[in-house]
């Protein structure tokens, strides 16, 4: 594996500076673009890493996976009549189709279906925050992890079309809580700071049967895992899920901050990283790199 | 298997009947709706079946998936300006999207993308339904495999929508053959008749790393089965492919004439088959039999 | 006037109470719906009456006129950039149109375009909604008109949809103020309580090359007089604009208190109140008066 | 009138050749750009002229009237069933709206709905081009007025769009006759050629109450007439009506040959014409001189 690892991290190398770091906040425009790591961690408990896998960033959208763990945890399938499990065709931040389907949003990693699974989040725990990073302290066995709190205020600061799609579900009785706080605890979740190997262990129980190595506990129901992935393959990559599952058929979940998992079921959990996005605003480097490690290996589920 | 597969048609029989048959032409509104067959095909050649499955149906829009097949055998990874590869977010015969992305379909199993498909194949091929007729032929092992001339000319006779939708690619210059002509073939295409076991053993190649052994014949590289498969988990089953991956966890395609055909990488094809639809066009009891199948045996790939 | 006043009221009389009171707040659902007055205000300072004129309601979308009066007065021209002048043809409250079309209105009378109308006049007076009731009562001559403040704080509370608006807005550079700051004034002008009198009185400018006779006052100048008129032309019945011009031909605007201002350009000023309102909003006996009022004169201005 | 004109036409002269003549077709591209008349009809039947008036050129989208108005005479107010009345807040070929609102076009004069008019014509009349061509001959009092082939059959090769328009209202059943049939009639209404002095006389009747003064025919009762009238200023140049009517405040039509015609209610009939159009298809100069005709002389409605 580590003989792959470097080959494939050469490989993909060249690209890394290619595309554009995330602008929309100060705090994450000026983040360093040429940085690269992988980290590869197998159901045996075996963690391989090559190049920046150990430098914290803003995990983003991978949190909404979190998030919607929490959600299932506690909700089942009873969440579902909230949001929908269907892929949006239409940009990540899209007000359209909310407004068209009356308020709910057609999945859980859509800007719109995050918030509104924050939302559950928010009526369920006291500090939903603490608790979301309680929670990925456990799974990755880093006590460590630490909330950006200058990102997390500038992601609010600039909250508008966010706050717009929540007012919008308000207005659809898709709501319960105050939008201004749901919106504070969803941007310090995106705000997380973890490295490649914090991520790679931390989704490990979705490779495992919804069981985490880590701290010896079942996260979700072996069918839960099952279901979480699915739900990153048909919609994890923004308006890329299709051609991802295409070039890598793996499900995969990735945040603007340029991280990326990806999961081999019943084997690996993987993170890439490096800041520079493609159109889409996926990780340009860490598109390649999966598909040049699934390629490789011939890990696609399909 | 033969006993699993009796427990799963008994637990689903209750269900045939629910729901509507496909009523938008004669042909197929008076189809008995009573009806449910399952087979399934091993990669060793083994054909297990329960029910009506030797009862010829309407393929209907499990012919997306052979129209692709041979467009991918000729055009490759050029065909991929023409079509995109992402799930739709909207009904399946939706002009909408169309509008708005410049003529160019989401997907080839969406009406449009399938059109288009079939405007590729009508330029290579000089009797293009008559080359798919006989590609399906090959693949299933069946020389008696027929085309519904009533069904296809009534098709035809309705065709209006999807005239709206090839005229609409023609005017974005997406089309290089003549509308009509197109779409005769199209609708000759939907309109073959093939019973369960003939579509699951012509879908055995993609259970078999794109080797078909009926006819012992490489049809697409294992790479290209597995992007076909991939393209059916993220958009195969109109606008319930998140749902059903969620449920299911396998790669399949649908059609209005109640048949679903589903993949087990490197294990199996199956075929299900019963008239009556769910709201979006599935056959109802064949997306619970898939659901009851995944669940008992353990297929997700997920 | 005095007796087509009284024909045209008989004849409408039997429509009082078809269609439906705006229910979205309380403080609207309660209103009797069996009332019905006129008032005409003509430029020689007559005015004619019948039915309930005299009986003050919530003017809501009929401040949108106002609104955009004093914000012509400051920002003349300059205003265009930030609202458009074009008929919507979608639903008031859409916010669909306002994605799509980068966060501008279509026109000031859509919800998005009066509350972008308002952050305007928010930057320029420092208590706007006061500055709003002192100038109807001017254009009015009647220094009681009052504000409803249950009404008012009952549109906030259910404020979701317009602060989406809002927010998408902001998201799109098109705003300036605080939103909720806003969203409060915006909704103080709507529930500003005043009477057919009342209404056709302020409106009495726009008949009259933009001068008001009640206090000696050119409100606005004879060409923008005649602007704001082609704006309710075009736009000011909600999604019923185009019919209103076709049945009943004169500029005219509406609001879900049930009362609908119209001009005779050079000669009247209208307002006829009923709270039922029709499918897209409008008073229907409001309508049908105006119809028949405008048949019966000749008022077309095509 | 005379010298007005005469001013207008040199103040506006400088604007002729910007913008751009329509493409779309070779045979409209070809015409010299550098041309611009104008042509004032009375209703004391006084006919003033400067520039290129007596130049024949493309009506286009201008011949919509002239079918709404056969259509008007023949079914009354029984054809709105078939199309409405309402501005359409989009470009005048979507088809999204087509599809939103059920295949029922927003009025007769965006493209989907000048179609479905000419359905309706083509049910009525034997011939229904020639039927049309006869009509304005009569109008205008100009025996002379010819199709012009080259454009017609030029517009039908590249009818993509629009045939993907008619398809989807038959696939609404908003649509009776041959689709190709009706085209050809409409693309033919079309590529009439007539002169800003044809123009002006043949619009006549709509500046006087539908009396054409030409032939001593009633064309349709005074009320129809101000309805024309009423549908041409909400809707009558493209995504530009409600800036037009702000402006110039007269209801109006437009044709990407260039052409304008515009009604001073009770007094005139104008036609502007110079090729080169503004971002939204409507004659830059044309719009010009309007806007400087309707101030200079006070003609605003409103």
């Amino acid at each position: 594996m580590n003989s792959i690892l470097k080959r494939i991290y050469e490989k993909v190398l060249p690209l890394v500076g290619e595309g554009n770091v995330a602008d929309y906040i100060p705090a994450l425009a000026s983040v360093n673009p040429n940085q690269f790591g992988i980290a590869i961690y197998s159901n045996k408990g075996e963690c391989y890493t090559i190049g920046d896998a150990k430098t914290p960033f803003s995990i983003q959208s991978i949190s909404k996976v979190f998030s919607l763990t929490l959600a299932m945890k506690h909700y089942g399938e009873g969440m579902w009549k909230r949001v929908g499990r269907e892929p949006s065709g239409l940009p990540f931040n899209s007000l359209v189709q909310l407004e068209y389907e009356g308020g709910v949003p057609r999945n859980p990693f859509i800007n719109a279906g995050a918030i509104v699974v924050s939302d559950m989040n928010q009526t369920r725990f006291a500090t939903p925050h603490y608790a979301m990073r309680e929670f990925v302290r456990r799974l990755s066995g880093n006590p460590n992890i630490k909330t950006d709190k200058v990102v997390a205020d500038s992601e609010y600061e600039h909250r508008s079309r966010n706050a717009a799609m929540a007012y919008l579900m308000k207005s659809f009785d898709n709501f319960d809580n105050d939008v201004e706080d749901v919106l504070h605890n969803y941007f310090s979740n995106c705000a997380l700071r973890m490295n490649c190997v914090d991520l790679a262990k931390a989704f490990g129980f979705l490779a495992n049967k919804g069981y985490c190595m880590i701290n010896n506990e079942q996260v979700v129901s072996e069918q839960q895992a099952r279901q979480i992935n699915a739900l990153m393959a048909t919609s994890g990559l923004y308006d890329e899920a299709g051609t991802f599952a295409y070039m890598v058929g793996l499900p995969g979940k990735s945040g603007v901050g340029g991280g990326i998992v990806a999961i081999v079921p019943n084997q690996f959990s993987i993170c890439v990283w490096s800041p520079c996005l493609n159109k889409v605003g996926n990780s340009l480097a860490g598109v390649a790199a999966l598909e040049a490690l699934s390629s490789e290996i011939g890990w696609s589920v399909f």
